[in-house]
């Protein structure tokens, strides 16, 4: 083994930083062991060095985090800051001095991964973010390595535990949104700005990364349909349930029928109570990989936390390690396919469709006829009447999204439908 | 890209071999630009050369495989012969003559494992095998590298895709165990002689490479405790039922409480129906994986079959050819931790055991005395009575395989125990 330090540098050192400081510390043989040279804690960029942080020796606690990238001596750069700015431009400050990077940064891999993995080419040094994407489960790797030989045509999955722990309570509990986010608030499941969780950001996010590895295609984030989950009512579980299926915040990267396009989306969906996503619960992540040779895999863990998430940011950092003392680096950006990246009109699904209706003769006909018009084959239907109103609540065969929205816009114009209550899509049928 | 290709030579062509010959020659042009390089199929081994085999040039096949890996110009060797003799010997020989190798064979892997890393070491050469251990589901890749920097405590799965069909079917319809073995045969799922799978010899050998790997010990076939399925009855199922459970023939490897020992089982046991193992259906297999930090993971999907398992293969494929274009290698075996691998009697499990007893005053006592005597807690009990005959059912708290052995043999020699009718250990809870 060699005796000589592999160095690295640790920016930023909250939840998830003081976690990985605190492994490098207490696995150190274990780490040297798997490494094959030990690996020592060379500075630690923090915005507050006041705050005492233990097990963490102050002299290498700095606010300086672009001295630190800029050393020279540092062989990885470790970053969880989180955000685009200062991360990026630190990042790439790494690689130009000659240090290979592990992040936990979705939000900037989604937005500026290609940059960031021709820079770390550019260089010669390795881009490895595991932990960017559910936590603790391996699906990175599993995705870029693993299924290299396979034709992926399918992600989709729960990546983000906030949205699954405040959709579990409501499912479970019969609460709505706001009670049952209040609670996850309480539990420390939810930000006290909740927004990217429940807008879908932060799983948009990881929908463009993983569709990204997957189709080997560059996916922005622009290029992710996102539908937040603020709107999903007790009513859509109620209704769920008659169906036989659960709502779950689903991100769905697919491969066209025709293996020329991919989409990239975030969205709440009816999922069948059989499906193995619908069993995922509280804050749990899981996704489902499909594809032609290995069939259907799931994986399934903590999709967030300290912990979980700095034992990827380290099984990274012991791979790119290795590297360092081989000289080689890892796969790259894989973006070769070059895939056209649809636009959300383009997506195929099923629809669930909750209609408010004058409740008298002619309607569920005017109403059918809308839906023939635009191509969108109706499944079923159920109506129900109450004193001279009445629900319609009708399931479609697999239509696209454009053909859905036009009958919708078309459906609102009828004199006879009062509202449109709610459109559920229904996957993993 | 380079445009000279890297030459791969295939050891069999039977259901893998075909498959990955197959997807070799659609997805060329794919696993060129992952790779960096074109790979070409050099030769292919076979036993019967006859055969007509779809899609395989007639002048790359051969019967002397020897020659083959000894050409000195193959890149790979791709080994999917399976069994102990020649692919031990082949796998030598291709690494003396420098190629590398993906092999599928978890027979020689458990048995021998540790001599052919040292063989792959020795001439700097890649040694994979990500298709011996529940064929498509990444697992050797994510313990060996994803949870490099964690701590693995336990391995529990479901590995043998056969058993599951079987004691699946025997759970939904109420079957015994040979309807349902006939089942499995009628259906290609059990071969003619289904010796390894229900008595656990393929579950055994792939404990023994998991453990090997979670624990960087090393872990010999011998090392693990086996014991088939044939004996469960549709009695042991009812009795699950009762108590909230199925059963399923797991693999459990585990790291003792002080952390300083390792076991490593394979035999049936019960799991409660909320495990998210005890819905793992037909011949799907699934591993759950638990470590200090990252918790509980689990990896679901298809455990055996040609197309998975070659999905599984060319994963190896692209990463060893990558390495030998880099001139690095992966990852090699990893056993430096070299815990004690203690034997069965030192696991410490749950237990639920059926006895046929006397229907008569203080048979209770006396059993519970029995059970106290050696140190074996009781949970519950449930007693049956008729016509002079009485069955109980004891629950015990966690205790050694050892005490409660120590128990089972006392309880015989009562004489008003007429028989034992099961014993079946509880786990995952």
């Amino acid at each position: 083994m060699r005796t000589r330090p592999l160095k690295v540098a640790l920016l930023g050192c909250g939840v998830v930083g003081s976690e990985v400081a605190r492994i490098m510390t207490t696995h150190a043989d274990d780490l040297a062991a798997r490494i094959g040279a030990p690996v020592e804690l060379a500075g630690v960029a923090v915005r507050r060095p006041s705050k005492v942080r233990e097990g963490i020796d102050p002299s290498l606690v700095t606010t300086d985090a672009t001295a630190l990238v800029k050393r020279g001596d540092i062989d990885v750069v470790v970053e969880v800051i989180g955000g685009i700015e200062p991360a990026r431009t630190l990042i790439t400050t790494a690689f130009e001095h000659g240090a290979s990077v592990v992040s936990a940064n979705k939000a900037l891999l989604a937005q500026d991964g290609a940059a960031l993995h021709a820079a770390a080419g550019e260089h010669g040094r390795d881009l490895y973010y595991e932990a960017a994407v559910a936590g603790a489960i391996p699906l990175i790797r599993p995705l870029r390595e693993s299924l290299a030989g396979d034709k992926v045509n399918r992600v989709l999955g729960i990546v983000n535990g906030t949205t699954n722990f405040i959709l579990d309570k409501m499912d479970s509990t019969g609460a709505g949104y706001q009670e049952a986010l209040d609670e996850a608030t309480a539990l420390g499941y939810a930000e006290a700005d909740p927004t990217a969780d429940v807008e879908g950001f932060d799983a948009a996010a990881k929908a463009a990364i993983l569709a990204g590895i997957a189709f080997h295609t560059r996916v922005r984030l622009d290029d992710v349909y996102r539908e937040g989950m603020t709107e999903v009512t007790a009513a859509d579980f109620r209704s769920a349930k008659e169906m036989g299926c659960t709502i779950k915040l689903l991100a769905i990267c697919e491969r066209s029928a025709d293996g020329t396009s991919v989409t990239a989306r975030v969205h709440p969906a009816m999922i069948p109570l059989t499906h193995p996503l619908a069993s995922v619960r509280g804050a749990y992540n899981a996704v489902f990989v499909e594809s032609d040779a290995a069939g259907q895999l799931m994986f399934y863990g903590p999709g967030a936390g300290g912990s979980p998430t700095a034992s990827a940011v380290l099984g990274d950092l012991v791979a790119v390690c290795r590297n360092r003392l081989s000289g080689a680096t890892g796969p790259g950006e894989s973006a070769y396919a070059d895939l056209t990246v649809s636009p959300m009109g383009q997506v195929v699904t099923r629809y669930h469709i909750s209609l408010d209706v004058a409740d008298k003769p002619g309607v569920l006909a005017q109403v059918a006829t809308v839906f023939a018009e635009h191509g969108v084959s109706i499944d079923t239907v159920r109506q129900q009447g109450k004193d001279g109103e009445a629900s319609l609540v009708v399931v479609t065969h697999r239509a696209s999204d454009a053909s859905l929205s036009g009958t919708v816009e078309a459906l609102r114009k009828l004199d006879t439908v009062r509202g449109v209550a709610s459109i559920m899509r229904v996957e993993g049928e």
